[in-house]
């Protein structure tokens, strides 16, 4: 728990986490790519219609094979269901489990789960006992979805040699959600629009991807709002469709088209009304530096702009990375476990101004 | 019109108006007093019933006899009908002239009328074919109804020395409207309210001061909303009550509450709600430092927030003075003259938000 920049420590947002380092191709509008691949376990029944024993003979099985497959140089391991919960609300701000695997099955939030994640990068973690057995994960920055797609796939063939899937000659790969079977993957792209919702284009962004039968979420997943203008654009389903189909339509067709609408919208907001964005930007800042209290989602609209206008060269004090970085910093865990307390709402949102104000070199 | 200090010159808000020093008593809650008087001339009628004749009559012969009394050492006259329209608005932003001045009767806006104003310090203004023959004010800082009331006396005499005033020993002082009858007079005091604002509590005193029969308007008068969080009270009626004892409800009872629960509001902030006075005052300045664009009533609401923050000892890097200036000085006319030309409303904005990051030491 306390190895060198494992994921509940704070200090691995600044050096660790690869998603967060702001670069690959794109990284002005991707701020992240993520491949994730459902699989289930053969011979066992899918988790809702699993026994407490099963579940823990499962957790077991995964946990023994995973650590002695040598997936990377430094496998972290975590047993979800012993961690208090700010350490769960912590993997999920990071990204790498999602809300339900920190809340646990509907039995019971101590019912037997896992989670392996490689150190320091944390750019492939697998949740044991979520809705699947298995559920991989490679989180990336930039748009690198083939990428991720290799390295998820070189995981997969590497489980799938210590480890029997569910699997029908006819569906595919087997998984609890209909929504997950065939190829079981899925691909996301978390995206920054904040100029496309400067001009109140994202509306048909989000009708576009719909049409093409792509989800659009926000920052924290189905039902989250985008708050900080981040839009996660991913496939909805998976069954029929081939990994190369659902690549191709994300990676070479709505997500460059959407960037290019996004830098467009940059260009625009630039060239022609520079003063109005100018404004946005620069009270965004002001707000930052010299608020006392700040709610989680308006901390994160004002870095959402702050980042615009570091990308579009108008805020040149300060540096890119430090504002991706505080998008996680000021989630609450994050930022209880960097003040090393639990705090109240109302401390939080002191202490998420404090923060602020000496990152962001309030003068 | 090029007079040293004139009104109509930006410079005189700095080095000039007497109202605009923040000194006198109460001048923490009481921004500043008005003793106004109505008077109309003996064997004319009321000037809504005036030919344009007799409206120059009138104001050749009230020009003639004011410039000659002597009244103070240095008296500026304008015939205000002659004026550009950004004059006539910069006269109201000081404070001088009514807006039914500036805009001239329902005849026409070259409707002969004029003013008299003492230099270099604005306190006493005289206008001439208002809705009455005259009206004479006394403008100063802090909380000063007996001063200005006595300093009206004395000019009201002088006048009446040279000048047959329209009298009825049964009525008293007649006037054009009927809520001016008797001893004519008007009592104002301005206030600023923006820890009562905070609490939520202005409404109570607005109540209070109407149960009293007192009127409480915003900054320019009536039908103004309250922007700045400044509050003008005032007696509505005249006819009936002599100066003693509006004097007495207003400077001894009503004004002496208001300051005391405005007090009150600001200790209840800075004891038990401290981070979020903080909050507000320094986002205020945080805005202001940081906008680009900012329209009027933001930027008086986010004055008014500064103010109180220097007030109450939190911001310690900008004067008061500077503060209660910059409530004149963003005043669409104010802001024109200031940059020597005319502005659309755009333009405005950008000028507005520039001259507030300036002079506030945006950094």
């Amino acid at each position: 728990m306390n190895a060198p920049h494992s994921p509940m420590s704070v200090e691995a947002v600044q050096r660790g986490a690869q998603w967060l380092r702001s670069s690959g191709s794109h990284a002005d509008v991707v701020i992240s790519s993520r491949v994730r691949l459902a699989r289930n376990l053969w011979g066992l029944p899918f988790l809702h219609r699993c026994s407490r024993q099963q579940r823990g003979a499962a957790l077991n099985l995964c946990k023994q094979r995973l650590l002695g497959l040598g997936l990377c140089p430094q496998m972290l391991w975590v047993d979800v269901h012993t961690l208090p919960q700010i350490d769960r609300n912590l993997l999920v701000e990071r990204h790498l489990i999602s809300k339900e695997h920190a809340k646990g099955p509907p039995g019971g939030s101590d019912e037997p789960r896992g989670l392996a994640v490689s150190l320091p990068d944390e750019s492939l973690s697998i949740m044991v006992n979520e809705e699947d057995h298995l559920r991989m994960q490679v989180l990336q920055s930039g748009l690198s979805l083939s990428e991720g797609l290799h390295a998820i796939d070189r995981v997969d063939d590497a489980i799938e040699s210590v480890l029997d899937y569910a699997y029908s000659p006819r569906f595919g790969y087997l998984t609890a959600c209909p929504t997950n079977v065939g190829c079981g993957i899925r691909l996301s792209a978390m995206l920054h629009l904040p100029a496309l919702k400067l001009l109140g284009d994202v509306e048909k962004v989000r009708r576009a991807a719909q049409d093409m039968a792509l989800a659009v979420r926000g920052f924290y997943g189905e039902g989250s709002e985008a708050t900080g203008d981040l839009y996660q654009i991913s496939n909805q389903t998976t069954l029929g469709k081939g990994e190369a189909v659902l690549l191709r339509e994300l990676e070479t067709e709505i997500i460059p088209q959407v960037i290019e609408y996004e830098r467009a919208a940059r260009r625009i907001l630039l060239e022609r009304k520079r003063r109005t964005l100018e404004d946005h930007v620069f009270r965004a800042l002001g707000v930052l530096r010299s608020a006392r209290l700040l709610a989680p989602d308006e901390a994160l609209t004002m870095l959402s702009l702050v980042r615009l206008g570091v990308l579009a060269g108008l805020i040149t004090d300060v540096p890119e990375q430090e504002v991706s970085q505080l998008f996680v910093l000021v989630q609450p865990a994050h930022l209880q476990r960097l003040l090393g307390r639990e705090l109240d709402q109302q401390k939080r949102r002191e202490a998420r101004a404090d923060l602020l104000r000496q990152r962001l070199g309030a003068r």
